[in-house]
């Protein structure tokens, strides 16, 4: 028995050897504005796969999505980190991410044609098996998944992790196709009580395959590490709500992609 | 390769054959009053192990505890299915078990006594690591083992399925020593939103490692098949809901017994 499992091991650590994440950037339009989002595959793997679609922060694309990229890369998936804002544009401060990210919460429409234009990348992308596609997003890329579900996309689940749960048609709740999953911290300042009840109302009234957890003593953020500690900021990273919400995502992702 | 999976498999098979599910009634006092619980454990694996409480639903422990109890077994767990109302008394309707259900929901320093007792019996059991303990209850076993948690007792987790999460002492969730996971019918009319919302709050002040999983379309008793399918009787079974509510346990189990 005990060559057997050392004869596996050496299998395992032969495979991870093998194992290489590639990422590189890919440019794509909606409309006239020119995009540029990231690609990120295991390289070891071979074939279509599962697809996970990931939504940037109120910052645009950056190191914080390629790393959740990444990991869902490595976790066997084909992965398309969404450009929602256009190229070259990641606002660097608050004061110009909220600026930004205004733009898309204010129009709807507009956002969910950013995102839908991103998904059309995952879902044609050559490694990518179209009946399997979910889409995860974080701060501002929860609240555009979230409304990626309302647009009746077919697709087979979203995430939002501390995503804004509001909306200005709730009514389209009655469009969703896909299983929805909604990771909140529970004492997040930016979703309030009143909103999470609005949704929770929303997703009821819509019919919607739903969850909402509720993460006890997390605030906005709470799955980045480079949010600081300091709760009373309203935003902050939680270890144990960043675990538990990844682990969350991944039992919706087996029951989605069984 | 494939002998390799073959053997493994046939090894699996083996030790799958040799599983046999023990189960057998442990008669214990709380006070004067006589207990009959239910003690469950996997006779093909030997030695101390993690250890789970459950606490029955209002008519009392039965066929539907038993089979928990069971599948907590077959997952390596030592199991002692607790018996709060005392030995024979197993209401067969819903008035009689309301009634029953009642003293101890009105009395909650009793409710207290009552489980505590059945811990103390699950912690001595020799097949125990008494360090690994976990409860976790149904309906009014969820009350059960919220109330355990607010007494302060010395286990690693309590996991409440469609309990009621009120308390006349919400003061005490500053005693709480163990994580807490309410899995919460999102419509359940016996829990309503002011009872959860109360409940995140008690939990919020006291300080406690918490979390509530709202299910969407899941009403009262969701987790129990033979609760009927019609939502408009406030309680019905909910496949989809029950099955991710177990799995949330399984992976709070994994975080506490690592």
């Amino acid at each position: 028995m005990k060559r057997i499992l050392l004869f596996l091991s050496v299998m395992g650590l032969v495979a991870n050897s093998q194992a290489e994440i590639k990422s590189k950037a890919v440019e794509y339009k909606q409309g006239e504005t020119i995009l540029e989002g990231l690609s990120v595959q295991d390289d070891a793997i071979r074939g279509k796969r599962p697809a996970v679609l990931v939504v940037h922060q109120w910052k645009g694309l950056g190191e914080y999505e390629k790393k959740r990229a990444e990991m869902l890369a490595r976790m066997g998936y084909n992965v398309i980190a969404a450009d929602i804002y256009g190229k070259g544009i990641r606002p660097d401060n608050p004061k110009d991410a909220a600026f930004e990210a205004a733009k898309y919460k204010d129009n709807r429409a507009l956002l969910r044609a950013r995102v839908a234009a991103g998904l059309e990348v995952l879902r044609k992308h050559d490694l990518t098996d179209p009946k399997r596609v979910a889409a995860i997003g974080y701060c501002f890329g929860g609240t555009t998944v979230l409304e990626l579900a309302r647009s009746g996309a077919e697709i087979s689940g979203v995430v939002s992790f501390h995503g804004g749960l509001s909306t200005p048609t709730p009514a389209d709740a009655k469009n969703i196709k896909c299983k929805v999953l909604a990771c909140h911290g529970a004492d997040d300042p930016f979703v309030p009580p009143k909103e999470v009840a609005a949704f929770e109302e929303e997703m009821r009234q819509g019919g919607a395959d739903w969850q909402l957890i509720s993460y006890g003593g997390a605030v906005h953020a709470f799955t980045d590490s480079n949010a600081g500690n300091d709760n009373s900021k309203g935003a902050a990273y939680n270890e144990k709500a960043d675990k538990r919400s990844w682990e969350a995502m991944k039992q919706l992702f087996s029951e989605l992609f069984k």
